[in-house]
């Protein structure tokens, strides 16, 4: 689509989902993801709790937050109504709207419909992958074969070279059609019959299903074993048996305080499994001031909740890329 | 300001100042407020706490929520700078932001520059004023020369025949032009040199200042005299002397449970002046299950925090006037 020469907006930019896909591709996202990452782990950003309103028939959240000394503030609206599909619309929903941080002046509403969501957390599993992945992979294995489990392959791309995976869903008919696309995207991909056959052949493992009962489980690790999971953003979700936490060399969070609430990391402290003193933020392995993968036989785990400095990242990129 | 033709925004209705204040006019206000705040007060309201983002120039609030059974959900980012003047800016933005309640589908960003903010917290004083003041108002008074000074006053002729005031402000210089752009709404104003002389002669008074100590105290006020207080929207603001709460035959509150945390209520309740368990809601004044003023000698006080179901009303009403 292109952009309409006279916008209602005045003076903010407004943008769809279609022009929001279209830049994209002119942006430079995993190092300002990465720099989202580091300013969150050196306390240069302002990320308040998250806002959460229940209703009927469905969930929002907000995400807001600055980074000191940046432009903008941003603030992201996310929903999920799970009645949608059977009224022919996405489940999820939503918008990203970006203001002068000095100001308070409006400049940007992202009607993105939730997508920049799903591309920031694939950018994020990349990040973790680059940092903490052994350096050889042998084969990518991925838990979850909709939306985000394609993405992550997708994005995987960027941080080696391998293109051989194994997949394995929840959702046995989506197994078909993510090996067909992946295909097209330059993966060899087979199809699993359960997840516990990635980690046999899989040294570089994504979970991103919503799974309430782990899908991994600690005796099918091998040394050398990298796993992002991106999968379990609530206290109740989770993919990764927490013996897996306790027997990793080195436990990654976004954000140490989100995943004390929610996720594979908050389940692993309530079970006892592991101490919060044994996790380091992935940001501070980004800036160097803590250390991830030290050896090529460590096993490490990095679990992402999704953090605020990732939706002031994507956003304040995709203006700057969508301004004239 | 002529609605564009085609907006960019697809199905989603973005609208800017000049068409919101267009449409105002055609909107029924006062009897959407008080439903708001009677299904508020009846529990039909879901507002989570008010979100906020402190930066280094500015502050962020957002209010956000939805009333069970209606159309919308509404979420209103409103922001002070307080820099802004000296860059030739208005101190305060933002907007309000529309979602369809079944679906999380965006229906409508309301670029209002937080007009709308300061339009329903006119309408809620008019409210107040309906359900509590005397019969016979000899003469309105007003602490605060300043936009929210005028709008209270305006929206007083709505639910009162009195056009006679009496104004004071911290601003000298304020006074002239309120008297002379009062005076162009058809309403006969003095101006005082002191507060404290508001209370001698007027009994419906509006209290609209920033201010952190008390302007009026108890022993200049008279039976038969209702006060609303609108400025003191944080913990640390104050307008009226707890005394005068203590010595009010009703005390009124928006949210209790927000007045527990701001303003003249939460000041006086910390100060022992006052009891929890006197305090009724307004919007139980509204829906009778709980009396306000039962006789022309009482003395009245409303402390209105400002409350989302206000924002989810308005913005509700501005979109559906603004839908062609």
């Amino acid at each position: 689509m292109a952009a309409p020469a006279a916008l209602p907006g005045g003076s903010v930019k407004i943008a769809l989902l279609a022009e929001i896909k279209n830049v994209l591709p002119r942006i430079d996202l995993l190092p300002a993801i990465e720099e989202g990452f580091a300013a969150y782990s050196e306390g240069r950003a302002v990320v308040p709790p998250v806002g959460e309103l229940i209703l009927d028939k469905g969930e929002v959240h907000i995400k807001y937050g600055a980074i000191a000394g940046e432009d903008f503030y941003v603030i992201k609206i996310a929903s999920g109504f799970y009645g949608n599909p059977a009224l022919g619309l996405p489940s999820g929903n939503g918008c990203l709207l970006v203001f002068e941080q000095k100001t308070g002046v409006p400049a940007a509403v992202l009607l993105d419909e939730g997508y920049l969501t799903d591309i920031r957390t694939a950018a994020a599993g990349a990040v973790a992958a680059k940092y903490c992945a052994p350096r050889t992979v042998e084969r990518i294995g991925v838990a979850g074969a909709g939306v985000q489990g394609r993405l992550q392959l997708e994005w995987l791309k960027r941080v080696t070279d391998c293109r051989d995976a194994l997949v394995w869903g929840p959702l046995p008919e989506e197994l078909e059609g993510y090996r067909r696309e992946m295909k097209s995207r330059g993966f060899s991909v087979e199809t699993a019959r359960e997840a516990a056959a990635i980690p046999r052949t899989c040294n570089l493992i994504v979970t991103a299903t919503p799974s309430k009962t782990p899908l991994l489980s600690a005796a099918d690790l091998r040394p050398g074993t990298h796993i992002t999971a991106v999968g379990s953003d609530t206290p109740d979700k989770q993919e990764l048996d927490s013996e897996i936490l306790a027997r990793a060399d080195v436990v990654v969070a976004d954000s140490l305080a989100q995943c004390r609430l929610r996720g594979e990391i908050h389940k692993a402290l309530a079970a006892g499994k592991i101490d919060e003193s044994r996790v380091v933020e992935l940001g501070n392995i980004i800036s160097g001031r803590a250390s991830g993968r030290t050896s090529d036989s460590q096993i490490t785990v990095a679990d992402l909740t999704g953090v605020a400095v990732q939706d002031i990242k994507i956003a304040s990129a995709v203006y700057r890329a969508l301004a004239p």
